[in-house]
């Protein structure tokens, strides 16, 4: 058994102590500045809030200030950040990691560099090391279909992990592996983490066809709906995910997998993404969403940013085509450009 | 403008009208044996009582031993029948069809040979024809995400019209694209079409999830529903769904696009094929959930069957491993073998 410490106490890092927790482990969970009332909850009455669940008798929580006691003597970190917290996390641990420790994000995301690429964030996280640690941990990451809630709920869960590092991959499944959590290991990350990061981009894009309807007036005499144009931007999404994975350097075939279109699927099930897509679909401009949704984490919206940051610079290098991705391009201009979204229904596909 | 006969007056057939009346074009909408009370329906009120609207002025109904006078002096035909219907169309249409004229089908499915082969629907209704007349009519077929009722409410709609004669491909779309009906040209017609038949499979493996949480007893005390194994399960399905395009000689990157995972998105958001999922999720047997869903027409229990009777021949061909293809046999399993659905999450996906 094996002391593990969870860095972020939102849901999905909260979560992860589910699976930990059933295999025996010790496991710590720190909040992070924003989570102040959430180990409140916990330390008080061992209940999270916004997991709505009773936490597992083996997890201590702790205060931010307390990172440093909570890492002492682990094996094992998740970073459970949002991606607003990337550039938090690598300084807030690295004073405290020993050569030999492995670090497991869930945080998903990616981050234009100046000259226009596109980073993985587990990569951005390793940049934040002191370079005396850096090439002695172990980073990973996990991709993959998991609503925290569900997972802490015990349902049947598959995720990818994901390393450069093959043989730390074996090590982590054997921890975290569960009769309901289970874990493909792929040292594809570059595939796995894209990907992840993308499918908040183009939910945001299946959420918008609700909007779309709303604008019509809502469903016809004959009851209506709006899936139509939802599939078509889903398939259009699974296409220029595909393009954009082999861009950066991925193999395109996790699309058709576990963190391509079966991530995306669990997005559209709804949540913050789904919501923000359906305000633009409506009519408002991100600015007028952003408002109404204020004190979201919108990841979807960070991620667009990013790719937009990048795109020139990805064009000016010859990776990418001025025709190609039509899509991610309308949702760029709604997300940074403040444009209204409009979906070119012609131009998601090819003739081939 | 044209004179266009749409033999197969239930939904999908029926919802063709809308695009083609708009456009101008005379459409006569003959019903099959099983659409009587649609076409009398139609000629007394104007009203599809399927599809719920009324008619578009253009449109003139026929019951089916009219076939003959309403095939008189078309350009195009839109093959409208269901899978259970491939059989029956061929000999109906052959004593009329002229040289140059065109057939276009939306009708999806798969069927095996003898020697344990699967063919698409376009080659099983082309074998109908007599040879005199089968080479000299073109067949066309349509794939994508759409949803019939929302066709005909000219919702934003994206599809590809497929053919091996490349040249019949713009002639069509030239009469078919509106400003809501959006159509692509492809001449993969095996990844098309094997796309859209194997999404009605797929899309009942997604809707075991429902089931399954049901037999859990529902949602537990915080809520948790059970998308994470509805997302697995959506995830395998592009993956096998991939393998089995290009084990059947189509492109698999029709998987993400269109015909694949945007047709399967659709599908999954309702109706027939994720209703038998739930009562097979729920630990209903083929058998009994068929009794609970009398006389409606399973595609998606058709189009398994099919596929259990081509695996051996396919695995004697060496096209196919007897390991792979976990999801698409335990279907099969359910339906052809009556046993009880019982996904292996272990097995869905490999490390890679």
């Amino acid at each position: 058994m094996s002391n593990v410490t969870i860095v972020g106490a939102g849901m999905m890092g909260a979560a992860m102590a589910w699976p930990l927790s059933d295999n025996g482990h010790h496991v710590r969970l720190v909040g992070t500045h924003l989570d102040s009332e959430i180990i409140a909850s916990c330390l008080e009455k061992r209940f999270h809030p916004r997991l709505r669940r009773q936490l597992p008798d083996n997890v201590q929580p702790y205060y931010v200030d307390q990172v440093g006691p909570a890492l002492e003597g682990v094996d094992v970190v998740v970073s459970g950040v949002s991606s607003a917290g990337i550039h938090w996390i690598g300084p807030t641990l690295a004073p405290h990691l020993k050569p030999g420790m492995k670090i497991i994000a869930v945080t998903k995301g990616l981050e234009a560099t100046a000259d226009g690429h596109l980073r993985i964030l587990p990569d951005v996280l390793a940049d934040e090391l002191p370079a005396a640690v850096r090439g002695k941990v172990s980073l990973a990451a996990i991709g993959g279909p998991c609503i925290a809630g569900e997972l802490a709920g015990r349902r049947q869960t598959c995720v990818y992990f994901t390393s450069r590092d093959a043989a730390v991959l074996p090590l982590l499944r054997q921890m975290f592996k569960t009769s309901y959590y289970h874990i493909f290991l792929s040292t594809d990350i570059i595939g796995v983490e894209v990907c992840v990061a993308l499918k908040n981009a183009y939910t945001l894009a299946v959420g918008m066809a609700e909007g779309m309807l709303e604008r019509l007036g809502g469903p016809d005499e004959a009851k209506a709906l709006n899936h139509n144009p939802a599939a078509a931007i889903f398939g259009a999404s699974a296409k220029e995910m595909a393009r954009l994975v082999a861009v950066l350097g991925g193999n395109p075939a996790m699309v058709t997998s576990l963190p391509g279109v079966g991530d995306q699927y669990v997005t559209c099930m709804g949540g913050r993404t789904v919501r923000l897509g359906r305000l633009l679909g409506k009519g408002l401009t991100y600015q007028q969403a952003q408002a109404e949704m204020a004190e979201q984490t919108l990841e979807s919206a960070f991620v667009l940013a990013q790719i937009a940051k990048a795109l020139p610079g990805l064009e000016a290098a010859g990776l990418l085509g001025r025709d190609e991705l039509p899509l991610t391009r309308c949702l760029c201009r709604s997300i940074s450009g403040n444009a209204l979204a409009a979906v070119d229904f012609d131009r998601l596909f090819q003739d081939c």
